[in-house]
């Protein structure tokens, strides 16, 4: 017997809320981003669900009794305004979760008048909400898993050895600052530190960083805890993923080039990393994977506990991931933001199942809610470089703006806009939530 | 007029407790650490503050009235299970909380018979007593402070160049990780992980770690929070911190030298730090503080924002930290700990002001109940190195224990045991809590 897929989960489906079948803001059905916000006429944050031009308030269906089908906690953890609760539940839970949400907002499925008032009155218009942190994030672990982008920064540092002996077998990893990090719109003080000293026997300068940047990533959401002790093996590492979302690493390049020998980068990076406010579930993401990306050669194969066949086969994210600039002149003469670069996430050296099965190799404990994002990410190409310090070569090749603006790095009043999306041939377009950050001075 | 300290703060007063005025125990009246803890009788964890041979429960002293002379923000932050509310108070309250305890412990302070009778219902036997976590820690930022330890570690690794040109102007630091932060007594599970290959052509290893070590270290407590976008001057730092403990950074060395470039240590050591259960509030050290430590020359002078006539003169701590093992072997045969180094905490190249200043200059904000640690604390001679990575120089000389075993790493079973004291003449001695932990198999 074939196995059946849900009428309300096809990639057919279609919903009856406004602006969920208009691919250009790719909220459909089959989507269903989550976030944490507030309407107009809320006090509180409420947990919610994207759909087209709306939000669907999981809060007031819990409270409606649209819920009343799904195990209580379930419901309980929708009335939590964020997302860990609901995490903790595990995976059966957020399919139960999902399915329900699509079932209530399908044309295909059939539902009575009365469940079909309370649904709409559960749905909030997405432009007058004001967005909250989605999750509370214990951990926060910055990767770096792009291999275009390591080998390109190293040629700028160590030419004659771009890509260190360890790149191609071990997931290089750090620990962010959890404190620091912002939601999408938040703006970002351009923060002072130390600079190396011009004549090697001077004093070190202290100012405004000259230097900044941004960092093109994707964060990884942790939705199932491990044990102290207890590495997450490679074929269950997907199960512990809740969601992806856009995210900036905000770097200051001359600040982080002269602290980070030997411990590697500190205040170059923990003044600001901007989330975006919507998180994406893994489960929309079934027809945007791609194979894990190839080895240099036989001995830069994998070793064992960072290999497993459905993870090779279907392990990294197809999707497309845009940065926009808009300068402050720009602004004012109604310039639309200037893509910087396009680049494709399926490129990572690494997958997300690889960077958890290595984070939990040695017996460290993921919580729920912990961030891991993958580090800037960069294609092959020039014009995919996921920072200014790829595409200025360290600001020695500045960019050209529409205004004829010259841009090495980062100048005050300067708006970052990262975008993304996945398109898959039979399958509704998606768009990951933006995130945004605009400069100003210390 | 001469200000005239209260009685039974000054350094002759004395308690009344069991065991208060043994200089074995150093927990007399002017000590009084902070703790949670349950006891027998007990089904929750309380608040308590360590007096000779017992703990006075904070939990009960506030419920039988004790405390009802100071602001009621205080004493319901003394019914809290953790540090946290009572620190975000402020200097201020801890000055008061601190001083109606020893009023009520001294013998100099004038007591009713009932409140005496109420005191000593709230005082617990120590050693009945189970510790949990005293803080809950947002965020973990390890340093690397001492330059003894910097020298040591790089004349191994980089003999020609030991001291990297940044160390001298640049409070080194990283992020460390706060899930795998464990109370002392936790045992420790010797990680696996990737370690460099043989050959540079062949692929590396994923074992058990073979260089297990430990790092003496002081923890440091955030009590104070700044906001995203505003550092702490040097001048008020101080004011930030609530207290200090013993702290173990436990770490595989073969795991951190193969993954640290570039982006510093991950894996190496996210698999556990031991804390102790007791916190010594930063009021009880004034008369350990000694000056901070001399620049090797005049163009290693620290930078403004580092630099304020009260650091310098006092900003450092002059405790004395020890390290001791027992094997397995030695257990067996009843033979006492042996103890492995000893330094003093005055020698540290940065103070702990400077590490807050630093770590915030940058605009990054700190959260109450921060975790800041100094990094490994080394002193100038081979005797005082606080890892075995020095002592036995990576391990190419072992060390000989007292039953005949050598030791170049740590083997399963192996206990380690962090101990610290703070002597100055005319003041009794204080002893900060342990930190222990024994190694176990993966």
């Amino acid at each position: 017997m074939m196995s059946q897929a849900h009428p309300s989960t096809s990639p057919h489906a279609e919903s009856w809320v406004f602006g969920a079948n208009n691919p250009d803001l790719g909220l459909p059905l089959q989507h269903l981003p989550y976030c944490v916000f507030q309407s107009i006429d809320s006090n509180q944050p409420h947990l919610g669900v994207g759909i087209g031009a709306c939000i669907l308030d999981l809060f007031v269906c819990a409270e409606t009794g649209l819920f009343d089908h799904i195990p209580a906690d379930i419901v309980t953890a929708c009335s939590f305004p964020a997302l860990n609760p609901l995490m903790d539940l595990g995976p059966k839970a957020w399919a139960t979760l999902r399915s329900e949400i699509q079932a209530l907002l399908s044309t295909s499925t059939p539902l009575s008048s009365d469940r079909r008032l309370r649904t709409e009155a559960a749905l909030v218009t997405a432009r007058e909400a004001i967005f909250s942190a989605p999750v509370f994030i214990p951990n926060y672990t910055d990767f770096y898993s792009s291999i275009d982008h390591a080998e390109r920064v190293g040629m700028l540092f160590r030419p004659d050895q771009p890509l260190l002996p360890n790149y191609q077998h071990v997931p290089i990893g750090y620990h962010g600052r959890t404190s620091s990090i912002v939601l999408s719109g938040t703006s970002i003080q351009r923060p002072k530190g130390q600079s190396k000293p011009v004549r090697s026997e001077a004093q070190p300068g202290f100012a405004p960083t000259t230097s900044l940047d941004y960092e093109l990533e994707l964060g990884l959401y942790i939705g199932q805890s491990n044990p102290l002790g207890t590495p997450i093996p490679i074929e269950r590492a997907s199960s512990h993923l809740f969601g992806i979302s856009l995210l900036n690493d905000w770097s200051a390049r001359d600040i982080q080039s002269w602290e980070y020998q030997p411990l590697g980068p500190f205040l170059g990076k923990n003044f600001a990393t901007s989330i975006s406010p919507w998180i994406t579930p893994i489960s929309a993401l079934g027809p945007f994977r791609s194979p894990a990306a190839p080895r240099l050669h036989h001995l830069a194969e994998s070793l064992p506990y960072l290999l497993c066949r459905s993870d090779q086969h279907a392990g990294n994210l197809n999707l497309i991931l845009e940065v926009f600039l808009v300068s402050l002149e720009m602004k004012k003469k109604s310039i639309a933001p200037v893509r910087l670069s396009r680049v494709c996430a399926r490129d990572l050296y690494w997958t997300p199942a690889q960077l958890i099965a290595h984070h939990t190799s040695n017996g460290c404990n993921l919580q729920v809610g912990d961030l891991l994002a993958t580090g800037t990410i960069s294609g092959p190409d020039h014009a995919s470089a996921g920072c200014l310090l790829e595409l200025t070569s360290n600001g020695t090749q500045p960019i050209t703006l529409p205004t004829g603006e010259s841009r090495a790095f980062l100048v005050d009043g300067d708006e970052v806009i990262l975008r993304g999306y996945g398109e898959a041939s039979g399958h509704p377009r998606i768009i990951l939530g933006e995130c945004r950050g605009t400069i100003h001075s210390g």
